[in-house]
This record gives C-alpha cells, sequence and structure tokens, in this order.
C-alpha cells in the first residue's frame, strides 16, 4: 500500500507540474502572438487579443510608484481599441516605421479557478524607414489572463513604462 | 472501464503535451547555441549548426513583405557559409567588436514527421572596441529544423532584418 | 514482458525529462527575481538572492578572454555586498535613473547532486529621468546556483560585460 501511495502522489505531483509548465507555455504562447501581432504592423487585430470589455492602459513608472492613475492611454473595451487603431492609421501617414517587440522574465504570478496573473519585462525597437534603430520603449506589462472559447486573451493589461515620455504623440499598441 | 478510459486519455496527453514541452526546450537550445556560437566569435563553428545542404538567407523585411526574393546573403550549403567566414576574417581585421544576440518569441509552428518549423525574434548589439554598444540588427528568423545524428540542425534560416541595410559591408551571421 | 519494460523505460525517461524542465524553470525564475528585484531598485534585497559566503563578480569579456582576474567589481560574502549598495545610495543621490533588464539564452549546463551550473546572456536598458534611453550593459552571466531551504540562490555569479567599460563609476548589480 505504502508503494501505491508514494506512487499516486508521485503521479499528482508530476501531473500539477505539468499542468504549470502548459500554463507557462501558453501565457509565453498569448504573449507571443500579441508581439507579432503588433510588429507585422497587424493592428486591427489587436482588440480581439482581449475580451470585449477588455481594459488596456498605458502609464509611467514615476506615476505607477507614486500610486497616480493617469494614464498615458486608457482602452476600455475593444470599440475603444479600434478608435486608436483607426486614428493611428490615420495620423502615421508620413513616416514607415516598424517595431520589434523582446519579451523577457515572465512570471506567472497567480493562478485562480478562473483568470491568471503574470507579468514581464519588454523592449520595443523602433526602425526608421531610412535604417536608424533606437529603444523606443521599455519596462513591465502586468496582466490579467482568461481563458475564452479555447484560447488564452487578455482581460486587462497595464504596460508600465520606464521612461516618462514616448517619441511620437500617438504610440502603437506595446 | 470509464475511469481507465480517461486515465489513459490523460495519460496520452500528458504524454503529447511532455513532447511538445521538450521540442520547444531543444528547439530554444539549438538557438542558444547558434547565438553563442556567434556570440563567442568561433565563426568557423556556425556552418556545422545547418545540414550539409542548408540554407541561409539575409533579406529586409521591405522586400520579404513585398515577395522579393532579393538576398542581402545568401549561402546554399555549407561550402558557401565556409567561404563566407573566411572572407569575414580577412576583411575584419581593423575593428575588433563583439555581438550579443538576445531572442524572445520562439514559436514551434508545425512539427511533421522529419522537420520542424519555427520562428523567433531577435536583436543583436554591437559592441566597439571603445565601448559604444549600438542596436546591429533586429528583426525575425524563419527556420526549418531537422534532426541528424541525434542532435537538431538548420536545413534552413531565412533571417528578415527590420532595417534596410547594415552597418557592414561583410555581416557577421545573425 | 516486454511491453512492460518500454513502459517503464517511458516512465523513467519521461519523469526525468520533467525534473529537467522543472529545473530549468526554477532556474529561469531565480534570473527572472534577479532581475526584477534590481530593476525594481529593491538593492537592499540583492544579497538575499545569494548563499552567506557567495561571490559576485563583474568584469569584461577582454579581460575574461585573456584569463586575467581582473574584476571591475567583486564582492566576497553578503557583507561586501551590503556594503557595496550601502555606497551606491550614498553616490546615486544626484541623477535618478531606472533599469531594465532582459535575459536571453537561458542554459542549464550541468546540475551535480548539490550544485546547479547555468548561464545566460543579457541586456540592460538605462532610462534617464528625462526619458533618454540607452543599452547600459550587455554580456553574460555565468552561475552557480545551490538550493537553500527550498529556494534556488546563487553561490557565485559571474558577470561577463562586451564592454570595456560602463558608463558610472559605482555601478548597480548587473
Amino acid at each position: 500500500m505504502h508503494g501505491v501511495h508514494v506512487s499516486l502522489q508521485q503521479s499528482t505531483q508530476s501531473s500539477r507540474l505539468t499542468s504549470d509548465l502548459v500554463l507557462r507555455l501558453r501565457v509565453e504562447a498569448l504573449y507571443g502572438e500579441y508581439a507579432q501581432t503588433i510588429d507585422d504592423d497587424r493592428l486591427e487585430d489587436w482588440p480581439a487579443l482581449f475580451v470585449e470589455s477588455g481594459k488596456y492602459q498605458v502609464t509611467t513608472r514615476e506615476n505607477h510608484d507614486k500610486g497616480l492613475l493617469l494614464a498615458m492611454m486608457y482602452c476600455d473595451g475593444r470599440g475603444m481599441m479600434n478608435d486608436r487603431i483607426s486614428a493611428l492609421r490615420l495620423a502615421n501617414i508620413y513616416e514607415p516605421q516598424v517595431y520589434c517587440h523582446l519579451i523577457s522574465g515572465v512570471r506567472v504570478l497567480e493562478c485562480a479557478a478562473d483568470e491568471i496573473s503574470a507579468q514581464a519585462s519588454f523592449v520595443v525597437i523602433r526602425t526608421m524607414q531610412e535604417g536608424q534603430q533606437t529603444i523606443f520603449a521599455c519596462g513591465r506589462t502586468f496582466d490579467r489572463i482568461v481563458e475564452a472559447e479555447g484560447r488564452l486573451v487578455f482581460k486587462s493589461r497595464l504596460v508600465v513604462l520606464d521612461s516618462r515620455q514616448v517619441d511620437t504623440l500617438l504610440v502603437i499598441p506595446i
């Protein structure tokens, strides 16, 4: 009996570890898909990475550390996100540029019955048409993720920028 | 019987997940080894990361998006890769510099019987002898990977640069 | 019997793979925690990521490649680490700045009975108060990691910088 008991424990533990690993990989896959959607300039697909009522917010580290609720960008629901992209398309006709996201330090902090809390560090590199490459933004993302129709999507994403400003009036989603 | 059936399903699923995880880690290990080979300046070891008839190609995002087949660098087989490295060694005697690859967003897209399709984002930072550090290149790699003699190697690697140019005539492999 | 034998082998193999995966994730989690401790400016918590007698060393690639033991920074034990942080706090009162670590290419090289040998590539981006963002440092870390009281901590960390200098007299831990 003892042997069986141990074996069952191991099996349960191994099964929990496997599910932790799988969850982590799924979160990383969502981060990868998100980054690629933006880097591919498929911005119109960006709102679908959130739930219908999803929240997207960009703030600075300075404001975040002070507990200020000031946001540089705030979208409450996919509708506002769509509006944002439309505005961006209208504004950015003069200066072609591309972005490259690098994600690191992904941490799955909590996984309740129906919601995952995760965070990561990021840097976005911007390449101008003439070839100049600069660090566009870096910082951290704080995310709440849920499963909808079999895939992970953002319930909310808070982007905290290390810098107090970014080099455009209408920024791409980060 | 029902219990056994469920248990078997779980076991099969768990085993598939484990093999997915292992594959992903092996692909990441190959990417890591590739990056390190170049960052260590062991460029002569670079061709051995491909199959004998391996293809290596560097293009710009602009050309890639337009479907143009123009390549900034094209090597068809290890022989051309070796030639490339020899030329690089002859040319780059004046300006010592080192490179640092960061890889992110690794995605295993497809895994057929004998070939893996994968991609990733990258940034390469160049450090000049005097200490100046700049973004040398960033973009995405599209890879076909096969197993040969028990280890993963590239069948082909396509590097798509965000920039339309790089800051040297004879670039290192990316 | 043959079937059973194969099944046992698979089980053993699968269990080893799972433990490899778990170890890798734990090492990545330690790297993530380390980066975040510094990026959060919780420098006083930094020494506790090492064992009491832990060693921390920063050198340049140039010196490292030549086998020179010259270090830009060397701490032997938590006491020296605490002193380092105190000095840093005193010196850095004029120029507020924040750091963002990106880690890539994590490799678990060896796992003996009681010690893990691992390495990774990194880049640190520095953001000045006025918003200017630059590459502060990049290179590779070589680590010896042990388990103490149920969590992983550094026994030693060697940071090898690509650049021969960094842009401050008293640098943050990397």
